[in-house]
């Protein structure tokens, strides 16, 4: 029986990437796939999510070399979702081409019965009626975290204001943040979300780190500065992954601030590897003592 | 006899200046206003520049009143040098929409008897011709650092690279530096810039904070997240000012790393006090308790 300490829901699909470098098609990817990625330096992750009977048995193979508990990943006839989309010459904007919901646009996530006392939840970028599903199957109270996207702040607020109000801690980028609010310094956006119901609020800065926000106060957490960025996609999910499974890792009796410091530290050094390979090529031949090495390389950058 | 140990040279102007929330006109400014201002905190900096017989006598006694060494200042007969701009609703793009030089045309900075042996020096933001000049009339080994912008190295390249050659550390933002190198990556950025001379370099990127690059790697200098930017008109020449206005108050026998990232935190908690009022409003009544306070509360949001 599978004893995992965390589990991921999100989106799981194959992507066709154009950056200014290079194309790739064909490519794994998925909130759930980079996060439980992200995670499994520290933590076997639970991912639950869809697939269609086109997914290559190599991709899962992928996630079983990660690891990656797969009792909640389920096979659909169809196609798997897909996602196209290309890089302006910064590497950050990025334009969607194409986007083929496949089997995802019927998913309804199943937890299965031995993720369902997980004590750590990362409800990845999914609609927010679907994290609200999913999350009602959990017993206990877990440690939650939701990630979210403009897209559902447009289309889907109320649900997403449920989100918000039931997670221990929500995540998104400052221009969501700013579209979230209507407010436009992030000290502003940050006091209305908090005041949403999280007790955490991280707001995602890219390649200039991310702040965390409580009733504590502040926390500047640095990115690391990559020689040469890839492909940066699903970088905000291998730092929420990374970040989740460092906490689950630690079996901390209690989650404090100095811990969710530790815990943000590292994902924002594997998100720093993750954009350094399309997918999770970087993750794969990625070693825990490189993790180590660089958020040891990142702390001696800040110290002041 | 003056026993300064900085003196800058720069810009002094009048401005008008639109934000999102105000318009004010005939601010006291310019890049010596500034960095003179937030230097004096530290260290009483001695000002070059030029000014018309139209600059307010309340100017000078705002010099007076910072205990910048006015004997730097040149009055000509003619208009003071002014700017106008206007910022955009993210307070960090502007707008020139007037720019009237008056007597800064024919500016030829002189340098004092008495400020020609200090052992710091900073070239803000004018010509590199002009910086080549005044730096010319300096005695000794100083420490220079010297700030530019777009505006030269699209139109006096050569002359800037001879500034670049000459300096012991060079300041511009991350724009700039993409633009001096015609590279993207600023890690790219920091060693063809390093290759052209200085030792040191420090790329701004605003409200994202600033990295100091050297041979020894690399420093992540945060910014303080300001609760309301009234004007943000100043904040690199502040950031610079009161960096050197620290160096030159330790007195320190060596400049070393470890140093320059203390003088660094200092720069960017005092251009954090800059900007929450227009001109110099904030530092006039702006206290070193303040500025220790704030750097202690910034350094606490970096802890790792």
């Amino acid at each position: 029986m599978s004893n995992i300490q965390l589990w991921i829901v999100g989106s799981i699909g194959i992507d066709d990437i154009e950056t200014p470098a290079e194309k790739r098609t064909g490519l794994l990817g998925g909130s759930v796939t980079y996060a439980c990625a992200a995670a499994s330096f520290f933590t076997p992750a639970g991912a639950v999510g869809v697939v269609g009977s086109d997914f290559p048995a190599g991709f899962l193979e992928r996630y079983r070399r990660f690891g990656i508990d797969r009792t909640g990943l389920q096979t659909c006839p169809g196609a798997t979702f897909r996602w196209a989309g290309v890089y302006e010459a910064d590497f950050i904007n990025r334009r969607t081409l194409d986007t083929r919901l496949g089997v995802f646009a019927d998913f309804s996530p199943k937890l299965p019965e031995a993720f369902r006392d997980a004590p750590f939840v990362l409800l990845g970028n999914i609609g927010p009626s679907l994290q609200l599903h999913v999350l009602d199957q959990a017993r206990g109270r877990p440690f939650v975290v939701a990630d979210t996207m403009d897209l559902w702040i447009r289309i889907a607020r109320p649900e997403l204001e449920q989100v918000i109000r039931r997670v221990d801690m929500l995540t998104l980028n400052d221009a969501e943040a700013r579209l979230l609010t209507g407010r436009h310094n992030l000290l502003d956006c940050a006091r209305a979300i908090l005041a949403m119901g999280p007790r955490y609020l991280v707001i995602k800065k890219g390649e200039h780190g991310a702040m965390l926000c409580s009733g504590q106060g502040l926390a500047l957490i640095p990115a690391f500065p990559v020689e040469q960025v890839v492909d940066p996609t699903g970088a905000g999910d291998c730092f929420a992954g990374a970040f989740m499974g460092f906490l689950a890792h630690t079996r901390a009796s209690r989650i404090d601030e100095p811990l969710l410091r530790r815990a943000l530290l590292h994902g924002s050094v594997v998100a720093s590897f993750g954009v350094e390979a399309f997918s999770t090529e970087r993750l794969e031949r990625l070693t825990l003592p490189e993790i180590e090495s660089r958020a040891a390389a990142l702390r001696a950058m800040c110290a002041l």
